[in-house]
């Protein structure tokens, strides 16, 4: 239907920022049409699209105008007005990954429950309404109370360490995650395409920073039981296929201290743990969602050597036009690799960037991801 | 001087083809901000890039007034108005290739004599003014004709087999070539920074079609035997580090049926033969350019595995908007990426786009690149 004419749909993603750049810098090799709905003027998007319109993705008119004008609609981002994307999925338009795939995910309860109904491992949890139902949950402490909708980027996440905490709960639909004790974090990127054909790309760690407790770089291949490893492949190919998804799915694992493999959570979308991919193998995450939704074969996802991601922050109490101290200094490096978002203006925290670096073995990469660290800086 | 601020300079390139475009994918990476000047108003650079000049490059004023709004001046082709780059570099603008480089390499008269002066091994040559001048030097023969300035993709050149042919010969400065009796011809791409750091990538070898005396396709890396590879690096660095250059310089060469090395020409800008770069190695020949020009450090050029590249050409007889019939078919075997240029209207071998084929061993790159070339086509 699609196949060799993808040059001739006109493609809309809802989303401008750093996920879409990544995605328009794909486009590229097969020559797609592409326009961008994004609320930002100066999104990361808007030098490199066809067509931007400025405007709420989250608006339920605005995806409808700005889809009477494509063929084929995707996301980078999941919070999006996803009842303007039923509606035009009625009218027959491409809608990829699917309204019903972008409804689930964007409602953690409902994403819970279905990993229950389906038989995947998750942490135990149990649906609020109010802050004060935490009290009748003492024994699933400590614990995360997470928003059932509307939660980005750890807002809308609380930690309830004892039932002391219980104020600093949510009076709107939430659930209640018993902490995992976990072990390690990784996530899979896995794709599904019109076919039913599933590709993963080889899984990725997050590795913490012991003393912020913050995710310090990915890896991949992780350091992870190559036990393991198998069978959170398989389960990651289960979840895709019971979700039917048409597209990229990042899948987000705990190791635990026991030994067992947790669902965590799943963006529907390329994900920040594929980034190294549009270096280290030979079809990137954004090559393989495009190929996903196009109906076009998978590509292959090996992985060439092993492979870090750093992200680059703004660096804190700086904020205005962002300079990138130390550039020079990575690069004269063997293969460390600079992705830079086009974001005009730095803040304190802000996702300016991410470096890619490689290395022939495990005790050479993390030696030069420490470099990377301690040497770029974004300042203004 | 621009070090960690390539960010704040406004570049500008002359030329808007596919070689600008893939320029512009790679700066995407660095957030650079690039100008693009080119007669053609649907040139392949046109949707991607912050600013868009329509106008000739071979023109003196519409080169000084697109040049005068940038900071950094470079080429994707080398047939510009020179006179306007030194102009401007006296200006004070930094123009990388210097023009004393493209000037030389746009004489293939002075390129030649350069060789020669420097002592690298290239095949023998007269000056010629008249077609007639061809008489006096009938034991060049069979030679090629070639006119100094001006000559292009094959335009430019005549064979001149026996002192009959002598009338086909022009009327104006060209060189008489003696005809090399080549065994295999390649190319090396190298690149040179402002810190006149020399870093190349791997050799490519021209592999040309028997039956209609074509390249058929280019492989990296080449079936040349070590010791000659080895020689002819060191040559390509040579011959940079002689002319000084910064930027990229692709230098093809001939392996004579004597087992001489011989160059055979040069080009200061990304070249045909590096396009496998992008996805076989970790920096691609387009990333190794910027590199150079914007003072970085270069990059790594190892290859993963071995690599061709088919270029896809618009089939006979077809003209009108492109259709890529075959598409899906490539995408289902592994490890073949094709790249389009986004043109919209295909003719008779019109360069629309090209493939990457990666394989494990020799044997089976060969099986891909014909199963490419007999699947993929480009008709109406």
């Amino acid at each position: 239907m699609i196949k060799s004419s993808a040059q001739e749909l006109r493609i809309g993603i809802l989303g401008g920022g750093q996920l879409g750049r990544m995605l328009l810098q794909s486009a590229i090799d097969f020559n797609l049409h592409v326009s961008v709905l994004d609320p930002d003027p100066d999104a990361p998007c808007k030098p490199l699209v066809d067509r931007f319109v400025q405007g709420s993705f989250r608006d339920h008119d605005t995806v409808m105008a700005f889809g009477a004008n494509c063929d084929l609609i995707t996301i980078e981002i999941e919070d999006v007005a996803v009842s303007a994307l039923f509606e035009l999925e009625a009218q027959g338009k491409l809608i990829y990954p699917q309204p019903r795939v972008i409804a689930l995910i964007q409602d953690k309860r409902e994403q819970k429950r279905w990993y229950q109904d389906k038989g995947f491992p998750t942490a135990p949890f149990v649906l609020t309404d109010y802050a004060k139902d935490v009290l009748n949950h003492a024994a699933m402490l400590p614990a995360f109370h997470k928003l059932g909708k509307g939660g980005y980027d750890g807002k809308g996440v609380v930690a309830i360490r004892q039932v002391e905490d219980w104020q600093q709960g949510f009076d709107t639909p939430a659930l209640l995650e018993k902490a995992a004790t976990i072990n390690k974090e990784f996530a899979i990127i896995v794709a599904r395409n019109t076919k039913g054909e599933v590709v993963a790309h080889p899984e990725v760690e997050m590795v913490f920073d012991p003393v912020h407790n913050l995710v310090s770089h990915l890896v991949s291949p992780s350091t992870l039981p190559s036990g393991v490893v198998e069978q959170a492949q398989a389960m990651a190919h289960n979840i895709v296929d019971e979700l039917g998804i048409i597209g990229l799915l990042a899948i987000e694992f705990f190791y635990t201290q026991d030994g067992e493999i947790w669902v965590n959570e799943m963006a529907p979308r390329p994900h920040n743990s594929g980034h190294h991919t549009m270096r280290a193998c030979p079809t990137s995450q954004f090559e393989q969602h495009w190929r996903a939704i196009l109906g076009l074969p998978l590509g292959d996802t090996r992985l060439y050597m092993p492979a870090a991601m750093v992200n680059i922050l703004g660096e804190p109490d700086y904020f205005g036009a962002a300079k990138y101290q130390g550039m020079d200094t990575i690069l004269a490096q063997p293969l460390i690799f600079p992705h830079l978002y086009g974001k005009a203006i730095t803040k304190p925290a802000r996702k300016m960037g991410h470096v890619t670096i490689m290395a022939a073995d495990n005790q050479e990469l993390a030696k030069q991801i420490t470099f990377v660290q301690q040497t770029l800086k974004v300042v203004a």
